[in-house]
């Protein structure tokens, strides 16, 4: 209880000028935000452009339909790992949450990461291996697919929750479904390029299945009671995340980890982040990387909103990947700054188109 | 049990050359519809069109991203009444729900519908309201708005369950889950334009609420048990949503809901189907029942698929509104040509780019 009432007591306290910005009048279901708040509407993008399917593969690759960002060399490179300090009870309360599931996690997935030892340029890959130092590139996989089977629920469960919520205050949703129904597909589509390097166990399988049956419906009950704590606690675990990859990308850069060298892409990979035709598995690591420190970003964010009316500051555009990778989150007031900046530039535009 | 087993002997019945372009190997989780057939990548749309914002309302009316139809005043008028009959014992599971479900709907929302008195015509309109034969703007609308706060629920836990599953199974979803998104969004957006009209009571906010906790929780069980039964169920939903709004334009139309005969479309419903600037109420109320046909077929297209394995046939491209308008579905086969005729023209692009 108390870790709404620390939400209450931030909201009910005197709104600045900024925070204006993202309230919305409770009677009329009118953001002061103006036109696209809530993204562009379909029929204003063109609707006649043809369909360019690439002509590399043969194969379907395409499980997504949702925005999903391409990057350039320079945005992959600038994810920073980066950990946000608790400033509320709630905060706590979500970080606290992270630790515990991020131990069972380890546990789960047989996680390693002790220190070299002082030696370690004398012994081969085998024996540090073996010596519990490294994990092979199964070790890895089978931590990174459990990873993103489970990565993949907050963003459903959450867009869901707002779904039903708008239905039943018969209330404007103001933009927040779709980010999160984007992150939700974004994870998924991480999942269903590891699927491709590796055809798990039934063990692992019978784990993952019962890994969800108990995350879903915890998330779900937790985000009942206190949609921002979720969001917070979602930034922790994405924090983890850009670790995991972060140490991952350093471990194949180090020839840590051979079979992965030189390893390909996948097709679905290339397709999904528009990679190039020689685009290696290291490549994907990176952005699957910058994803994460999107959803860092973004769930950070969205956590120090006020859920109840603050309209969603993402739903018109996202701040820069440089901005993503190497700052934690936006404060309640940037967000509102943000917000404002995305619908001046809209205003203007129409103002050019008239 | 016996409604998974009708469904379990369809799907091992021997399958037609046509039931195989649905169908998807299990090993390697490739479609041979070939690339697109879970929608256009977003970066194969035009990513520089600038977005233009429509002019003509200051005030921001976007709160939806996915596609939704515009319509021609032809495809708005060539929606039929149709129903389907029971082929199977899971459809007359589902047809039986409905019916029960009908029942304590109309119940709920105080509906009448007795057939008009032999003197209709020489009794006044108030003569005819408090003889309940006629419903009055106000019972109209709470009919309405209770019926669309519980049909936006059915897509969005469709949507969940089936990225759940692709998570679980850790296999391709073959592009179920945006077109029932696009469904639980184009729901919500009825809602929330009905929504303008009417500032609900307490007791009926309270009885929504109600509802929503009910029916999610038993949709969302029954979906688990049987997706195609729950698909069914849906299709036959939308036959009696068609219904219901065919009612309510030949009341508009025939003069007997006076408020309504020259009202003014709300701001969000011109700016939603892209109406004109003199669009009426009337107007909206023909486009959400071709929103409504469109749901009707697609379900019942779904509920004759192989759930587990067949690919959706309408990821690539929906049938013609007058399709959607005439007939209650594609069975199974004809699922199959359309997704290959979908597959050929993307195919045939294809060949014009290279
Ligand atoms: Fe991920
Ligand atoms: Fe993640
Ligand atoms: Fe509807
Ligand atoms: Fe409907």
């Amino acid at each position: 209880a108390s870790a709404i009432n620390s939400r209450r007591s931030f909201a009910s306290s005197f709104p600045r000028r900024d925070e204006k910005v993202l309230q919305v009048a409770k009677t009329n279901e009118k953001s002061i935000i103006g036109p696209g708040a809530e993204g562009p509407h379909i029929k204003d993008l063109s609707p006649k452009t043809p369909v360019v399917v690439p002509s590399s593969t043969e194969e379907l690759r395409g499980d997504w339909v949702l925005f999903h960002p391409v990057y350039s060399p320079e945005e992959l490179r600038s994810v920073e790992v980066l950990f946000r300090d608790a400033k509320t009870f709630s905060d706590r309360v979500a970080h606290t949450f992270v630790k515990i599931a991020r131990w069972a996690f380890d546990f789960a997935s047989g996680y390693k990461h002790k220190p070299l030892p002082a030696n370690a340029a004398t012994m081969s890959l085998e024996e540090l291996r073996k010596g519990g130092y490294l994990m092979d590139e199964s070790q890895w996989l089978r931590r990174i697919l459990f990873l993103e089977s489970i990565a993949a629920v907050p963003g459903m469960v959450a867009a869901a929750l707002r779904h039903l919520r708008s239905l039943r205050l018969m209330r404007r949703d103001h933009g927040w479904i779709h980010t999160l129904l984007e992150e939700a597909e974004n994870e998924r589509m991480h999942l269903m390029t590891f699927m491709t390097l590796k055809n798990p166990s039934r063990l692992f399988r019978a784990m993952v299945l019962g890994a969800q049956g108990v995350f879903y419906n915890a998330f779900f009950l937790c985000y009942l009671i206190s949609p921002s704590t979720c969001h917070r606690f979602v930034g922790h675990l994405e924090e983890e995340a850009v670790v995991t990859y972060t140490r991952c990308i350093q471990e194949i850069e180090a020839g840590r980890l051979p079979e992965w060298t030189n390893l390909p892409a996948p097709e679905i990979a290339k397709d999904y982040w528009r990679l190039g035709p020689d685009a290696k598995f290291l490549d994907v690591v990176y952005a699957v990387r910058s994803d994460e420190s999107t959803h860092r970003f973004v769930n950070h964010s969205l956590a120090s909103l006020k859920y109840e009316s603050d309209i969603n500051p993402f739903a018109l555009q996202e701040p820069d990947m440089t901005t993503k990778g190497s700052r934690i989150c936006f404060e309640r007031d940037e967000s509102a700054r943000f917000a404002e900046e995305a619908h001046r530039k809209i205003t203007d535009r129409r103002g050019e188109a008239a």
